[in-house]
């Protein structure tokens, strides 16, 4: 169906705005990797109906990411996390190497800790 | 009616959600200070009317929220960058009062205008 990946990261971030009956179904076929078959027969529904389902729950979530663009947001802020990090292991690496202050060394492992949680 | 600072910012975090006249509403109320008999009179309904389409579109932005909570997230980041530019100020502070390298500083004005792109 869908490009996967990028369903599980709207998914992630939007998925709590879908029904139950919604996020079972995408579970069923992204995470569980069931076929739409399977899906069905399981749920005693048509093979159709299910296919249905997935679509109309992946055209809201990529309706929520075109009005809110979080992921978008999102994406940019770690970009800059990961310039943050590459800026204070420079920082650090420079610091220890011409052994210069115990003030930035914990100053650039303070930051690089802080952008990190950020992006984990 | 609610806290007009906080649904300010769920309006400005989920306001595309809302249907154009929901968010013409809110306008007229929180931007524009209309009262509610001035915003009935001008759209033609009651004043009892606008008062439950502002009420319905306050709840679906607190309903948001508590699903997504990305107001949430972001205030957290902000606080995480507030502290990197901290870091990153003391750094520079350091670096300059001991006359130590150029790389620290570059390094150090880059991680602070990184952090404040994220938070402007």
């Amino acid at each position: 169906m869908a490009n996967d990946i990028r369903i599980t990261i709207l998914y992630d971030f939007y998925g709590e705005m879908l029904t139950e009956k919604q996020r079972d179904f995408l579970n069923y076929y992204y995470n569980d990797d069931l076929s739409l078959a399977e899906i069905a027969e399981n749920e005693g529904i048509t093979r159709q109906g299910v296919r249905d389902a997935i679509k109309r729950a992946e055209a809201q979530l990529y309706d929520m990411e075109n009005k809110l663009g979080f992921v978008e947001k999102f994406e940019k802020i770690e970009n800059r996390m990961n310039e943050i990090i590459d800026c204070a292991d420079a920082i650090n690496a420079y610091n220890l190497e011409h052994d210069l202050s115990r003030e930035i060394n914990e100053s650039s492992v303070r930051i690089k800790s802080l952008a990190l949680s950020v992006i984990e």
